[in-house]
């Protein structure tokens, strides 16, 4: 049983399609058992509607939500203890469930659960992770934006977390790792992204396989398994290539109504064009992963759909199946270990 | 007459593609001039298929080519005042030539431009300016590639160029500038980028209208004429969005020969498939341009086509035609006058 504690009153438009998001989650995995956080009288009506879904989870009635449009720190004064986000959190810090996931307000989001449920040993700072859909499956690109700027230690630190998570999620037992460059010669990147390439080879992990530098074009390929980058230019990136896709999907929209043959031709191709739409949904990859706290949490995008949301719900899911959390801990370990000889009598 | 000096042994494939290309954009702008810099053995039998172009260039014979894989330092040393790439480029110093434009290795093209042209007064770093395809037609954003990091001087510079770029390009009087940051609240944005924010908002420039900040995502919207980052995430944006398409290209194509309806269809449909491939062929917006040097150079992709080189020749002869390096140097003269108050009797 996968105990999954969901915020109802998260994204644009709340327990409307949060709930049926649950409701397909649990349909395609009836191990899944979740605990739910909302405000009563906005969530029975929808909830009575998944009579399958009530009798899979325990509801817990909270005072208040946070906006989407709230301030980190003003959603931490106002929803602390009290409000739907910080209780979903909370929920994997009592171990009441064993993934949190909400589509609500990313900034307040990663606030609250740092201030809950605080950074690994060893971790200076935690990352969102995205899996970025390739030509030849997914990736795992981190930091995509908890952060903004990051020194070599780190990025160190995002390999170590994104290898686990590869690991986890996509069954390999020693996933590539790039980390994203500029390629122009000589003033090639910056000298942290230099200085972590060298503390990677050094460092010569049974956990990972490190490929040295990949430019942003390598991301759509599939170069590697998991593209390790500070937050600035993940972030960037991740929405410069969602804008592109957003962009090309409505030149082909225009392109195929332009016309009669285009019409009809739209019409044979249909199946094509519905198998190329499924590839290129944003939601079926829905889901960035907080990495680096003691508990797994996941953010949803907020303007998904309820797809969207089961789809956020499902990798939370794999990744407690998989032990996420207890993968990055032994990986931290591990090379913490053998970068620090241990002190003290045993030393000697 | 618009005078284009031209390295014809740039790019992948040398003069096989550079003059071909060079012959499409005489025919589309007849009043173009060339200045030819190549090795002879290897153009002649090139150029004589192109008695037009003959009689429209000059042609230097030079005594070697920068290769693609060499370093900006080795090239600078191995080719200066003798290859083909560094007299083209100092075909524009000595008024020979309006503009240069080069195929050629990145790294080496930028080394040679700023050793002999030089930056502009109050330029500190020059830039890679790209032209953006948007759902609205064209931004420039820049830079993406020449430099990494910038403080907000820079970052202002960029500003004052691009705007500069966008009214000699678009033919716009006073082009819409953002900066380009990231969406979380509170921790939005690095120092510099906060900084050079401030600064574009207080000097209320004639020649640019500030917007704000922008995200990864309005790239491809066309949210703002001219979209201003340092050279790291610059540079991973425009490749991860180059990727993106040529990635979704590739769905296409794959869904598009899958069955035998879809293959009927994409026949009804060829032509509205043919318009989309003209509006994603990134041969059409070749050309990055170099910005903040005493004349302007235009690099092409290395791997462009024919077409591709006509488009960054197309660039540069537009850019010439509507005198881009007077215009930054105007508006460069009148931000910092602004600036700085005029020293000395006046200004008693």
């Amino acid at each position: 049983m996968i105990k999954i504690s969901l915020d109802l009153m998260g994204g644009d438009f709340g327990p409307q399609v949060v709930i049926p998001g649950a409701a397909k989650a649990l349909d395609r995995h009836p191990d899944i058992s979740f605990v739910f956080y909302g405000i009563k009288e906005q969530c029975d009506p929808v909830l009575a509607k998944f009579p399958k879904l009530r009798e899979n989870s325990v509801f817990h009635d909270c005072e208040l939500a946070v906006s989407m449009e709230e301030k980190p720190s003003q959603a931490l004064r106002r929803g602390r203890y009290i409000s739907t986000m910080w209780r979903t959190i909370e929920a994997v810090k009592s171990g009441e469930a064993d993934v949190a996931v909400s589509a609500g307000n990313t900034g307040a989001l990663m606030a609250m659960a740092k201030f809950c449920l605080r950074t690994m040993a060893n971790i200076e700072r935690p990352a969102i992770a995205a899996i970025w859909p390739t030509m030849k499956g997914e990736s795992i690109v981190l930091d995509v934006g908890a952060t903004i700027g990051a020194d070599s230690q780190q990025l160190m630190d995002f390999a170590l977390m994104g290898g686990a998570m590869a690991r986890a999620l996509f069954d390999l037992e020693r996933p590539t790792i790039g980390l994203l460059n500029v390629g122009v010669e000589e003033i090639k990147g910056q000298e942290e992204v230099k200085e972590a390439g060298r503390l990677l080879r050094e460092a010569n992990l049974d956990s990972l396989e490190y490929s040295g530098f990949v430019e942003g074009d390598d991301l759509g390929k599939g170069t590697v398994d998991v593209v390790v980058v500070e937050g600035f230019s993940g972030n960037i990136a991740l929405k410069a290539a969602e804008g592109t896709a957003r962009q090309i999907g409505a030149y082909l929209r225009a392109a195929m109504s332009r016309t009669l043959l285009a019409r009809i031709g739209y019409l044979f191709a249909k199946s094509a064009f519905d198998m190329l739409r499924e590839k290129l949904d944003p939601s079926k990859v829905n889901g960035g992963v907080f990495l680096g706290l003691n508990g797994i949490v996941i953010k949803s995008h907020g303007g998904a759909n309820a797809e969207g949301i089961a789809a956020a719900i499902e990798v939370g899911y794999d990744m407690a199946k998989n032990g996420l959390t207890q993968k990055i801990e032994n990986d931290l370990k591990k090379y913490h270990a053998k970068r620090l000889p241990p002190m003290g009598p045993e030393a000697a």
